[in-house]
């Protein structure tokens, strides 16, 4: 038993660290900067000092579980990075490619050789493998699939077969089928005969001789249950039967739902092909709620933290792009008032306010929706109920922020008129983005786009230019 | 089995719910509008039409998941969520409450009365009603403490003493515990005379008398071992020991690392105090990352879709006023350069580019070092290779963008110098980003305080305020 608490299990596991990060500043010290960059562990055997450091660092390696090495290397620079690795006993290569993240992955794949990838591959699962897949060269991966006994090349080539967010790319092969005819008895013999059973095994597929999915029987069942009993009288009606091509957010959906430890994956002829079990599962959610939060502020991808610049660049750009259009509109809005502004230059301090705080309330609207949308909670008819709710609460924030802002304009500009100026063009702005809020996801959702793409960056450009236009042309009308 | 693949389950779900609301509308239109609201129940013996829509409407309640009916009861406008509300049988209603939204689920229970709310709490586990507690009136909890066996009271007063983001609040104390001592042969046969097994029990726990943990069992070990041999020779030291007030998220990372089921919860002492599985850390996964996109919006909580227009205007308005306050101080600083704007009324129309690019920049970096900080990947020394490499982002950025807004401004205005102020505007708007979207989570990191709350609203008054300055003093210097 574990003599720590998780806690003090982490702090051990950050010291662990440390001290990796300790001993390599120690030994670049020693080794000079440019000789260790090219060639580490060539390096490595000149001076006995080094070795005993190295030696040091190999234990550590050694004693992290694989999913802590991918951690390590994350954190480290490129080139400590590609040290440690190096270092990392070539059993585990599989396994660390498989849980570090993409980016981290790539640059891990680039420092090896053809023989060690081909060699990591091969300690794969099929379904492992082609996860793995997108970032091998073409040739491994030929070589990878030519090393493959047949039955697993099939699964392999399956489970490449299906799209990244599709239940096939969650796909695992590695299921225990028995018939429904025997009795439980003869399955507790038969399981005795395997070393051991795959993990995440709560339950046994029933199917018949052409693989057919009868049902499930539970572990759990079979440990309460009397051995003379035969499979079909205790077997249950497997609750959610997967299909391949369904999505994994539905799969992911069902599993939260419903509690599963694993789910089956048939065909339309009801032909078992295979399982999705949670732990994949935990890493899609995990995934995809990164990559939510990474898509809300623009970056399209999960970014090595040591990525070179010209990299980050290129997986920032296009946000900021397509803000600088909106922002050439906005520019373009406020353009045509400029005669008003030089006559009250004190509408150019203003308009900001207008324009900001719609961005915020319009967001919190397009948040609520989106979520809504994802949660297949807005059914037809109370998209209306929907809108009047967001008009009633902009009515209500635009004339308490509307207030706010009149009476900060008096205070500094002590004019009556330029305050509830300000006043009205909070109100409208916020209407506008009320409106819009529920407008812009419901209507790509309508036109079968993803509500939570883009649906931010568009609210912000309607009230940016929007909230400019509407402040501005009341000035015009009203103060000039 | 079931006959219909994920994707047809969900379309039929979808149908079912689909149905609900046009019964209910059907039973609404018969039942006047007022009366329904006033007493669904009472009126529906009235006709024998409508009681014939109401049993539809029942049946269908009754053939759903408590998961499911959670779900539909939160995609209902408040009158219709109340009615079916009422359908719902009894002995569903605790797991219903546990499955709804918070605030949703606040709608339900005001609606029930005290011995319906004791009984559905009755049919919970302890570790449930710990849940639910909040949400329950004080003297509603009381009396669900007194209805409990003394055993239970002991678990529900330990389940609510911890704080939500501990891993006591996700104690589950459903454990099966055996002695090493005695061989499998015992333990299969003790199993036997349990009826069911508690779900998600995927090892057993290995205990002394005085019930200090000494291993885990794992059952699929059990299977495959001779019933002949001993617990103690093939029982494992359990991987992970939490501790009760160890934070949730350090148990959610174990299981995502080291793919658990189940994971074992003692004290100081060693002693086995319960345990976590899977089901509760997706749940507890989900909300988080929930809560995080909800935050980035200035949603303070999960909002109820159909929540009265004053309610949400309290879940929004923190947010609302922190923007504003930026927004005064940012239209301060334009009030500085008035003078400025009146001679040359372009910078007006031109400013709230350099704020906005400036923003979005600033969001980038700071999502990125926030995620890397949630992930512990930010070792001592590598926060300035970080801030390098982020400066280097910002200023290849400010050149590009820089030199578009330059070519923009002058194809607009015909001004050579404005279009350079405008570039080297963009560029120290960019740096200012870069650098702050470092240093704000680092910094509120080390004061100890949750980098992802606040930084995004802190980078954006930087860069607004920041953006107006650098652009108005530049402008103010060379071009007036």
């Amino acid at each position: 038993m574990s003599e720590e608490s998780q806690n003090e299990e982490n702090e051990q596991l950050h010291k662990q660290f440390q001290r990796v990060i300790t001993l390599l500043n120690k030994y670049k010290l020693l080794q000079g900067f440019v000789n260790m960059q090219h060639d580490a562990t060539k390096a490595l055997n000149e001076s006995s000092i080094q070795k005993e450091n190295l030696d040091e660092l190999q234990r550590l390696v050694d004693s992290l579980h694989p999913a802590d090495i991918a951690d390590l290397l994350e954190s480290l620079p490129l080139e400590d990075r590609l040290m440690v690795w190096r270092l990392v006993s070539p059993e585990y290569d599989g396994e660390v490619l498989l849980e570090a993240s993409d980016a981290v992955r790539e640059t891990l794949i680039t420092d090896m050789g053809s023989q060690e990838l081909v060699a990591a591959a091969g300690q794969l699962d099929a379904d492992e493998i082609a996860d793995l897949a997108p970032d091998l060269p073409q040739n491994i991966i030929e070589d990878v699939f030519r090393a493959l006994p047949i039955e697993e090349r099939e699964q392999l080539r399956e489970a490449m077969s299906y799209p990244e967010d599709a239940v096939g790319a969650l796909m695992d092969f590695d299921v225990i089928t028995v018939r429904e005819d025997v009795r439980l008895e003869v399955v507790l013999r038969y399981l005795r005969r395997l070393e051991e059973l795959p993990d995440h095994t709560d339950k046994l597929f029933v199917v018949d001789r052409y693989e057919h999915l009868k049902g499930v029987l539970l572990i759990n069942q079979i440990l309460v249950s009397d051995p003379e009993i035969r499979v079909d009288e205790v077997m249950v009606k497997e609750m959610i039967a997967l299909r391949p091509d369904d999505k994994a957010q539905d799969a992911a959906d069902a599993f939260e739902r419903y509690d599963l430890v694993s789910a089956s994956i048939i065909d339309r002829d009801k032909k078992l092909l295979g399982r999705v079990t949670v732990n994949t599962v935990i890493d899609f959610i995990r995934d995809k709620a990164e990559n939510e939060v990474l898509n809300l502020a623009g970056l399209q991808e999960e970014e090595d933290l040591f990525a070179p610049v010209l990299r980050s660049v290129k997986n920032r750009w296009i946000w900021l792009a397509i803000n600088l259009v909106t922002a050439f509109v906005a520019s373009r809005v406020i353009g045509l008032f400029e005669d008003s502004i030089e006559k009250l230059v004190a509408l150019a301090a203003l308009m900001p306010i207008i324009a900001g705080i719609g961005g915020n309330s319009g967001n919190q609207t397009i948040t609520m929706i989106v979520r809504a949308l994802a949660l297949d909670q807005i059914k037809t008819g109370s998209a209306w109920k929907l809108m009047s709710k967001e008009i009633g609460v902009s009515i209500v924030n635009g004339l308490l922020w509307g207030a706010v802002v009149g009476l900060f304009t008096f205070a500094i500009y002590h004019n009556i008129e330029l305050g509830l100026v300000m006043m009205l063009a909070m109100l409208l702005n916020l209407l506008l983005a009320a409106l819009l809020g529920v407008l812009i996801p419901l209507t790509l959702r309508k036109l079968g786009r993803d509500p939570a793409l883009g649906s931010s960056v568009m609210i912000t450009a309607v009230t940016d230019s929007g909230g400019f236009f509407i402040f501005l042309s009341l000035a015009t009308l009203f103060l000039l």
